[in-house]
């Protein structure tokens, strides 16, 4: 019987044999150094040695995509994707370790003028052991009462610099329009001029007023993300107050710091990838949102940031619904997670993303798509909500915004 | 009075006018999202946004370095130096968010072909709030009882397949020798085949007897990178069992899960950084060694990792040099910590490094480059302590050789 294996997938280049350069790949990350050294036997070679699956040449390059790597007096450069096993009994089930594994020093090996992580296959004895999300695509519609419809959300804006009280009296504008999601900026958490507590005090006095009236909680994801103990507290606020979601940016708390959370956590986590442009911006450096999703959602976030159609940064559309796409996807029959579609989201952009996405399992947030309407927020949230209408109806958007007013205003100014 | 800023210093690279892309990233990272919304107030904006304080350009290039960014007809490619001030008071004295104020979104956005964040400066009212490093550089030479002598030391070798009982045989043979230090490899934390709490008790058995023979406790970084409760508890075993030092693997741990690490222990924290080639490794990306040290610094690590002279990944000696100093300068007064040299290093390198660093304030690690050795582990630190020797006393590594045999036959391996 073949002992449990953890597969990993990476997109390499180099002027090396690929045989060799696969080899210092497999060599860095489990037995092996530059060296032989004494005690590494054969048997600890097969029972611990990373083991090369397979070698495919995908293409020839005139130019090293990074600077730095070793070459060869005419060494043709080769772009290739190498898929290694790890045995899992080298970490066991530990997502920082794994972390380690398949990535590590990887990327500063001298051989590779290219080496990105492309995707990570985990067997059930390392996913199993891992709670997943607690809340996910079901969970999310269960608390905010949306049994079919996308989730509708904005972003409160400006980013930074509102009190507690403004703060909470434009939620109360949002929720009279009829929002059902709002987020914080990833740039406001816990400052001076709006300490969390305060400010979760303040909104969910609003929060909670509406839900009264309307008997539906909208899900405010307040801003927690902070140091390991912090963010608890702040967690716990949010929950006394009646509150049923969280926010935390990934990347700065990292997994060891999240996994802390999501087994203390009462209401869902909603996960903000800020710093992944670090990973990923370069195609030959770092580490695909399809390994990169994986990690978060055994770790057991429940909403994934995915970027948006049409978006302001640098992303491809395609890549977006991929994205998307794989948070919806079960690892080994689980770990589903609801996409969020986030930055610079219009009116303009609901139709092409329902489209492509084919489903309405997301939440999609527009900060200024809905804030900057230029009839102000409210008419902003009904601009949003009449897209939706429209897309899911299959109903042209100019020809809906013929008897709908806030989205043709709303179509007017950001056509601009 | 200006009240307090944190400066960041950026290398960008775009075809849009300097002053029109800086813009584009204060608005991105504090006040500002791509439209104007309501609440936007000249007030706001002056006391929470971010300002450029300065871009000089700095050259023009041929071909854009990352791809994806947006172009305009005719537009000249420049790199520039940008420093950004922002107000502390959008985030406190918090560092998991200022890693997103920092750094965040900014490297997605579409106006450049390049961004890395190169520097960071903090006022003291931030770093103030930080306790830092508990031992440092003063601390460890403490604890190892080294008064002004390099730590040597090296790291166990297989990484990984070792049992507690195999490596605690090979830690007797090493301290047998003389070492200083021992660190586990970065691919072994708490696996099913060697248990964190089974190794510290089978090695710490072996550091308490030669300690009681010699007076001396050789410090053995155990990884006990985990999630955060678990790496709590693994610290504890070491603590309990004697031990005198703690490594954790910063990247996979995050900033937050490290804090509370930091909280809770009572050892120093050996940093290690691999997965920091995804963050560095293209020079138009990511971050650079002189922000990245300051976050965990500010953090608390003990030693950190800089690479080694001549080293068997794509880094230039002159970076590593630089990152080392980094290390040892202090950030307002406070928080040096103990560059640790390593990846590569033989008696080779030894010269060199000191030549360049210029002190003896270093933990240098040999893992290959001790264990591999011809003649054995133990006559792998006899050549390593004796090519410390010659290096402290300014004698050719040849000369000294010529009457120390362990060195000669390193040298006649390493040469290779």
């Amino acid at each position: 019987m073949t002992p449990d294996s953890i597969i990993a997938r990476y997109e390499i280049e180099t002027q090396f044999p690929l045989d060799r350069a696969a080899a210092s790949m497999t060599g860095e990350q489990s037995a092996g150094t530059f060296v032989r050294v004494e005690g590494e036997s054969a048997e600890l070679l097969s029972r611990h040695g990373a083991r090369v699956v397979s070698i495919l040449e995908t293409a020839t390059l005139s130019a090293p995509s990074l600077p730095g790597a070793r070459s060869r007096p005419g060494g043709v450069i080769r772009q290739a994707e190498v898929v290694i096993a790890y045995p899992l009994e080298n970490i066991g089930p530990s997502l920082v370790n794994l972390m380690t594994l398949v990535a590590g020093n990887l990327f500063e090996l001298g051989m590779f003028s290219g080496l990105r992580l492309v995707g990570i296959e985990l067997p059930p004895a390392f996913t199993d052991a891992f709670p997943g999300p607690a809340f996910g695509i079901a969970g999310t519609r269960r608390l905010t009462g949306i049994d079919r419809a996308p989730v509708i959300g904005t972003i409160i804006k400006p980013s930074v610099g509102l009190t507690p009280g403004q703060t909470a009296a434009l939620v109360d504008r949002l929720l009279e329009a009829g929002l059902d999601f709002i987020k914080d900026d990833e740039l406001i958490a816990n400052p001076p001029y709006s300490p969390l507590a305060d400010r979760v005090a303040a909104v969910m006095e609003v929060v909670n007023r509406h839900a009264d009236r309307t008997g539906r909680k909208a899900m405010i994801a307040f801003n927690i993300t902070d140091e390991s103990d912090a963010m608890l507290r702040h967690h716990d606020s949010v929950v006394a107050a009646g509150g049923t979601c969280v926010m935390v940016s990934l990347i700065p708390v990292g997994l060891g710091g999240f996994e802390r959370l999501r087994r203390h956590a009462a209401v869902p986590i909603h996960g903000h990838r800020n710093g992944w442009g670090m990973l990923s911006r370069h195609p030959a450096l770092g580490m695909d949102f399809r390994a990169f999703q994986k990690l978060w959602r055994l770790a057991g976030v429940d909403h994934l940031h995915v970027n948006g159609i049409g978006n302001k940064f640098c992303e491809s559309d395609e890549s977006v619904i991929r994205s998307a796409r794989e948070c919806q996807q079960p690892i080994n029959g689980r770990f589903t997670v609801m996409p969020v579609f986030s930055s610079g989201q219009t009116v303009l952009q609901v139709a092409a993303t329902y489209t492509a996405l084919d489903n309405t399992d997301l939440i999609h947030l527009a900060g200024g798509g809905i804030l900057g309407h230029p009839d102000g927020a409210a008419a902003g949230v009904a601009a949003y909500r009449q897209a939706w209408d429209a897309a899911l109806a299959k109903i042209d958007l100019q020809t809906h915004a013929a008897t709908h007013r806030p989205l043709a205003r709303a179509i007017e100014a950001f056509s601009e």
